[in-house]
C-alpha cells in the first residue's frame, strides 16, 4: 500500500472525522432499503452477503487501525476477527468464503452495533488532542491506514451493489432495489477519436491511490482510435441477432467452450419475457427486458449494454471489426480528455466499468507492501482482466484514471460495458 | 395416499378444527427462538429453510385442500405457487431446491401471513356448517387429504429440526437453539432379545398411514436376536479409537471411497475440542463434545449416538460382531414388545431413528395413488434405506410401528442412530 | 467364499487340469480378433481394458493359489502384484482403477507371457503326482480355491465383452467385434404364469456358489405372475415413442434427475441414424440402429431389449403397468419351470440378465470369508441391484438359478434386459 | 496466418520436396520405440496419443494443401476427416478431445499408410513439373501453407514428447523414453545482465513466423536485468526446502487454491524415492527424484528445473526476490545477446522453455487470418502466459528469437523452466 496522504495532511482533523463518517454512513444508506434477510443470503461464491460487507470492512477498521493506534485495545468479539476476514492470510485464520450466507448469528443488529463501537473508537483516535500527541510518524502512519480504510470501503460500497443485485435475480419474484423510476437514456453518437503513437506515462498522478497504481512509468502506443461512447443494448441486440453467441469465430476458444457448457444466450439480467412464463410473476409479456435496481424494465435501447464478462465484450468487439483497448490507451485517452476544451470521450466515468484488453499484472517496478497489507493487490495479478473508468454504483469521489479494476474473464454480474477501440488512424 | 381415517371420522368437527390448529401452531412454536436471518439460510442441498419448510406445508393445504373445496378459490399470491412447490412434477413448475436460501423475499413476516390466511380458509372448511353440508364422499376426501397434510406437516416439523441443526452447526459461534439444559443420560444394560423363525405380517394396522406402509402383507423371518437399546457415544467411540474409521475391512466398499474422499473421522456433530482452536470461540478445551439442539456439550457416554449415516451405522455393526436388523425383525420385535408384559427393547421411539438393512423398497402389491399424491412415496423407492421408530423431534402422535423413514446411506444430519441385530438363537 | 467343490471332488485330476486349460484358453479366446490397441484402452471408469482383465485373472492364480501352495514361490513380476490386483485391500497396493488404460507397458505380449508362465505352474500343482501328496485338507483348499479362480476368470471373461463394446462404442467407425451375421430373432408370444403365494426357499443348492448365493433360506413370496419372454426392442420403442424418457411420472425421482443430467432419450447404444450424419462413417441412413458386438445394426424390434440400467427397467415396467420381480420371485419361478414338464418361462438363460426389484443384500445369517477373499462379495452390498439368469456372452457353465449378479441403478452397458412381474392372481 | 516464404521462394523445388520429406521423417523418428500401445493412449485431456498426432499432422496437409491443389481430389478416409481435425471449427465436425485415447481404430499401421499415401500425394505436388505449371499466386499460396504445415508438424514433434512422457509418468513402472544415458550437467555461475530502458522493436524480423508474431511493433521498456542462466534443479529444492510450497505470500492467490487443492508439494515429474515405496517397481531408495525422457533419474541440481507451471515459476522467482521477465524483455535481451561479441546470456534455446509474466494478448494491429487458419493462434489469446525460447525436445529449425509459446498458468508437463529478472540497474 502506498498511499498518498498529502491531501490529507493539510486538512484539520475536523474534516478527518467528517469524512470517516461520511463515508461509513453511505454504507449504511446503501442497506437501508433491505431487510434482515436480504442483509444476509449469498448467492454464489463471487458475492458476499451485504451484512458480511458490513461487518468486514469495520473489521478492516479494528485490526489495521484500532489494534495498533488504539490503547488497551480490546476486541469487539473475539469471533469476529476470523469470521470477517476475508482474504488476509497474513492475519490468522478465515471463514471459508462459500458459507458467507450461513452467517444467521452475529445478526444484522449485532453488526451494527459492531459498526457504532468501532467509529466510536475510531472518531476517539481522529479527535485532535488525540491524534496531535502522537509522534508524526506514527500519525501519518494512522492517516495512511484510515484512508486506505475508506477506499477499501467504498470499494465494498459498490460490491454490496453487484451482489444484492446478483441476489435479487435469483428471486422469480425479481424485487426492485429501489422505487425510483429508472432514468431516460439520449441517442448518443459514435464517433472516433484518434491518438498518436509514442511513449506515454500511466499510474498514478499523486493523491491517493492503490499499490497496483504504482509506479508511473512509461509505455509505447502505437497509433489507436477509441469510441467516444460506451456500446448500448440496441447494438449489443444486433450482436445477438446475428447469431453472436451462436458463432464459435467470434469467441475465444476458452470463451466459446463456456458458452456452450452454460448455455449462455445474452447477458445475465437479460430476460425474453414471454406470455406462458412471465404471468405468475407479474411480468408484461413483451420481449427483452433487463434486470437492475429498479427491478425487470424493458430493454432501452440507448442505454448502455452492463453487466458483461470480458469473453462477450470480446466477442462483441470482434464481430464489430474493433477490440477493447489496453489500459493504457484508456488512461492516455482519459488524460487526453480532461486536457481538451472539447470532450470528446463521454462515458469515462459514472456508466459502467469498461473491459479492457489488459491482463492484471505488476507495473514494472511494482512492490507490493509488507505484511498483511501486501496482500492488498498483488496476489491477484493472475488471469484476470483490468476494468477502467468506473460505474454508476461506484460512490462518489472514488473515480480516478489511473484506477484499476479487475475481475476474471467470465464475472458477468458487474456494472461492466464496453468502449471499442481500434488499431491505426482508420478513418470513420 | 392410502390414509385411513376412521378414527377422525368418528370425531366431532371440532375437535378436528383444534387439531389442524394445535399441529399448525406447533410448527410455529418450534421456529419461535429463530430470528428472520436463521429462517431464511439453507445450509446444503439437501437441507431447506425453517421458513420454506413453513410456507410449503402452507401451500400443500392451498393446494391439495382449498383449490379444491373452497368455492371461489383464489391464490394467496401466485408466485407462492411456485415457490413452494417441493418436488410435485405433476403440479407444475418448482423453484429449483438447491436455492431455496435466496428467497429473502417472501418475508418470514409475509410467510406467516401466508400460513393465518390459509389456517382461515382451512377453519372455514372445517366449520360444521360447511362439512356437513358437504356430500359425504366429498367430505371423506377432505378429511383424509386433511389429515394427509397435517401428517405431512408433522413430518416437516421434523426436519425444521435437522435442518436448522445443520445451519447452525456450519457457523463458528455454534449457536443453541434451545437455552434448556441437556437432559442427563443413564447407563442402559444391553440385553439381546430372540425372535424364533416364521412367516410375520407387517403394515399398516389400520388408522392413519403413509401409502408406503401399505398393503399389509406376509414376510419369512429367520430366527434373529435384537439388542434391547441403542448403541451409546461411547460404544462408538470404542469403535474410533479401534480404527473404525481406517479400517477398509468394516465398510462398504462404496462406503469406504466416500469416508477417504470425505476425510471422514468421526460422526457429523462430533468435535474433538482444543485449546488452540476452541479458543476464538470461548469454547472449554477439554476433548470430545457433541453439537446439538443445546450447542456445543460434552460427549455424554450414556446417550445414544446420533446423526450417524448407514455407512457408519453398517461399519459399526460389522465392527461389533453384528449386523443391522431388517425392517420386518424390527416392526416384528416391536409388535412383540408391545404384547408382553415385559417390555425388553426400549428406546424403539423417541430416541432416534433406526437404520435397517432394508432398501427402501415397494411392498408386494403396493400402487401409487393417482395424480400428484402419488409422488408422494413411491417414486423415492431406489438406493435410499428404511429407518424405523422415530427421534426426540419427532412431534408428539407422529410415531407408529409401521412407520418407513427413509434416507440415502450418506445422510449423516438426521437424529439416526443404531439398534444392533444377530441372526440366529446365539447366546449371549 | 463357501465355494462346494464336491462335484470337482470325485474329478480324476486329469479332468481338473483340462478344465483349467479349457477355461483358460477361452479368455484368450474372446481376445484373438482384438489388436494390441483394442486391448490396452479403456472407456470409462467402470470398464477396464481386455489386458487388464487378462492379466488380473491371472493375478488372481498367482496371488491365491501359486502363493499358498508352490515351493520356492517367486512371483513372475513384483510390479504385477500391485498393477493388476483390483480392490483387495487386504492384498496391498493398488493401482487407481480409473487409469487402467494408461498401463501401455507391460504390453499384451508380456500379459500373454504372464499367463502362460502362471497356467505352466498352476498345471504343475495340479498334476496328480503334486496333487495327491497334499495333505488332504491343503489338497481342498486347494481345488476350492481353484474353482474359485476359475469362475471368478469366467466372470471376467463376461466383462471383457462388455467393456470393449462400450470401448468400440465410443469409436466413430464403430468397428464390430465379430464379422459373424447376427441371429435373426423371432416373435415370441408373451404369457403371464400365475404363481401361489407361499414360503419358498433360495439360494445355493450345493455345487459351486459364490458366497452370496448362501445361505439356502426362506423367503415368503405373495402371489405373483411373471411374464414368460423378455421385453423386445419394439416394445421398449413403443415407450419411447409414448415419451417414456419425457414423463417425469414413470420414473423413480433419482433417476428422473438422472434423466435429464444427462439428456437420456434412448438406451445406450441405440442410435437413430440420419442422413446428414451418417454419412462421414459409412452407415445406412435409416431409423433406429442398435450398436453391438456385430457392429451398427439395424433395430431388430422382436429382439431382447438389452443394455438397459435399472432405472430405465423400472420406468418401463411402470408404462407397462406392471413391475420388476424380485429375486425371490425369479428364482422361485426358475426352479418351478425347471421342474414342471411345460417349460413356460424362456429366456430366462442366455439372453440378457433380467433386473430385479431386490436391492443387493445379505441373505439370512450371510457370513463373508476371512481374509482378502472375504472382499469378493460382501462389501458391494449397497445401492446396488440384482439381475438374475445370464446372458448371450456369459461363457458356457457359468449360469444358475442362484447366481446373483448385481449393479448400480445407472449401469447401461451390460447385457441387461427387464422380464416383467405383477402382483396378484390377475387373468391376462 | 502471415507467414513469410521468401526464404523457400529462391528454393529449387528439390529442396523443397527434400525438406518436406526430412520433417515428416522426423516424426515418425520420434515414434521408433514406441510400441503401438504406447502409440493409442491418452493420460490426460490436455494431452494427446502419439498417433493421433502423427494423423492430425497429416490431416492437415490433406486438408489445407491436397484438397486445394489436387486436381480429382479424394479424402484417404472420410472418417478421418472428422477424427483427426483437432479445433478447427471452420472445417467442420471434429471428435471429442478427452476421447482422442479410445480410437484403438483406425490401427498405427493404418495410420502410417495414412501418413504414406498423403507423403506420396504431396511430392507429386511438389513436383517441379507440377509446380512452376502453377499460376505464380497459386504457387505462393501453396509454399507460404506447405511452410506452415511443416511449422505445424514440428510444434506436434514437441508435443509428442511431452505427451508420452506425461504418459509413461502415470505408469508405475516408469519406462524410459530413450536408453540413452542422460547428459551431465555443468554448474554455471549467474550472471545479472542489465538493459537500459528506452522503446524496443519487437517481433517477426522477416522469414517465417506464425501470425502471433506480427506486426512487428514497438514497446517501452523500463530498466531491467535478467538472469545468465535458467534456475536450476538445486535452486529449486532450495525453495522446497524454504517451505516454497506452503507459504501463501509468495503466491498468487489463485495459484495458492490450486496449490492447496491438489497438494502440490514439488514440481510433477519430482519423487522423493523411500525404501519402502520404491521397491515393488525396482527404483532405488534414496532421495530426490526427477522422472524424464531417460526414465527415472537421481536429481541432477545442476540441470535447470523443468516441468515447472506458471504458478510455480512466479512463485519461485518472488521468493528469490525476483520476477519472471515480459516477453519484450526476454525478446529484447535475446537480441542483444546475439549482437554482441561476449554473448551474456545463455540457454536462451534448446534447455526449457522459459515463462514471462505476459499474458498472451495480440499484438497492436494483430489480424488473424480469414477462414480455418485464423483459427491457429489468435483464439488461445486469453487467460494464458508467454513462453520464450525453446526446449531441448523442440525440434531444429524450430526456434526464434520472436516465437511465442504459451500455456495456462497451471500447465506442468511441458518442458518449461524459469530465467529470473529484476526491474531497474541494481547492482548485483
Amino acid at each position: 500500500m502506498n498511499a498518498k496522504t498529502e491531501a490529507i495532511h493539510l486538512l484539520d482533523p475536523g474534516l478527518l472525522s467528517k469524512r470517516f463518517a461520511s463515508v461509513r454512513s453511505h454504507s449504511q444508506a446503501r442497506a437501508e432499503s433491505l431487510s434482515e434477510e436480504d442483509c444476509c443470503a449469498q448467492s454464489m461464491e463471487d458475492a458476499s452477503p451485504v451484512k458480511w460487507h458490513l461487518a468486514h470492512t469495520t473489521w478492516f477498521f479494528e485490526t489495521f487501525i484500532l489494534e495498533r493506534f488504539e490503547h488497551a485495545f480490546h476486541a469487539f468479539d473475539p469471533a469476529f476477527r476470523v469470521l470477517f476476514n476475508s482474504y488476509y492470510n497474513g492475519v490468522g485464520d478465515k471463514y471459508a468464503r462459500p458459507f458467507r450466507g450461513l452467517l444467521t448469528r452475529p445478526s444484522l443488529r449485532e453488526i451494527q452495533a459492531y459498526r457504532h463501537d468501532v467509529d466510536r473508537r475510531m472518531q476517539q483516535l481522529l479527535a485532535p488532542d488525540y491524534l496531535f500527541r502522537l509522534p508524526s510518524e506514527q500519525r501519518e502512519a494512522l492517516m495512511t491506514l484510515l484512508e486506505l480504510g475508506l477506499q477499501h470501503e467504498q470499494q465494498h460500497q459498490e460490491l454490496m451493489m453487484t451482489d444484492v443485485l446478483h441476489l435479487f435475480s435469483c428471486n422469480p419474484l425479481q424485487p426492485a432495489y429501489t422505487r425510483m423510476p429508472p432514468q431516460r437514456s439520449v441517442d448518443l453518437e459514435l464517433h472516433w477519436q484518434a491518438f498518436d503513437a509514442g511513449v506515454v506515462t500511466i499510474g498514478s498522478e499523486g493523491g491517493f491511490s492503490f499499490d497496483n497504481e504504482l509506479p508511473r512509468h512509461r509505455q509505447f502506443v502505437e497509433a489507436y482510435q477509441l469510441a467516444s461512447r460506451l456500446v448500448t443494448n440496441g447494438e449489443y441486440l444486433a450482436f445477438m441477432e446475428d447469431g453472436g453467441y451462436r458463432r464459435p469465430e467470434l469467441w475465444m476458444s476458452e470463451g466459446w467452450s463456456w458458452v456452450q457448457a452454460q448455455a449462455l444466450q445474452h447477458p445475465l439480467y437479460w430476460q425474453d419475457v414471454h406470455a406462458s412464463t412471465g404471468k405468475a410473476f407479474g411480468h408484461e409479456a413483451d420481449g427483452w427486458h433487463v434486470f437492475g435496481l429498479h427491478g425487470l424494465q424493458k430493454l432501452d435501447p440507448n442505454a448502455a449494454v452492463s453487466q458483461i464478462s470480458w469473453f462477450e465484450a470480446d466477442a462483441y468487439a470482434r464481430w464489430a471489426n474493433a477490440r477493447l483497448p489496453t489500459e493504457a490507451e484508456w488512461e492516455h485517452a482519459a488524460y487526453q480528455t480532461m486536457q481538451s476544451d472539447e470532450s470528446v470521450l463521454t462515458q469515462l466515468f459514472g456508466v459502467c466499468w469498461q473491459w479492457t484488453s489488459s491482463s492484471y499484472a505488476p507495473y514494472p517496478g511494482f512492490t507490493a507492501a509488507a505484511g498483511a497489507l501486501g496482500e492488498y493487490n498483488g496476489k491477484f495479478m493472475s488471469n484476470q482482466y483490468v476494468l477502467r473508468g468506473s460505474s454508476c454504483v461506484t460512490p462518489d469521489g472514488h473515480s480516478r484514471r489511473s484506477y484499476r479494476n479487475f475481475f476474471p474473464s467470465t464475472a458477468r454480474w458487474q456494472f461492466a460495458g464496453i468502449r471499442l477501440a481500434r488499431s491505426g488512424h482508420w478513418s470513420v
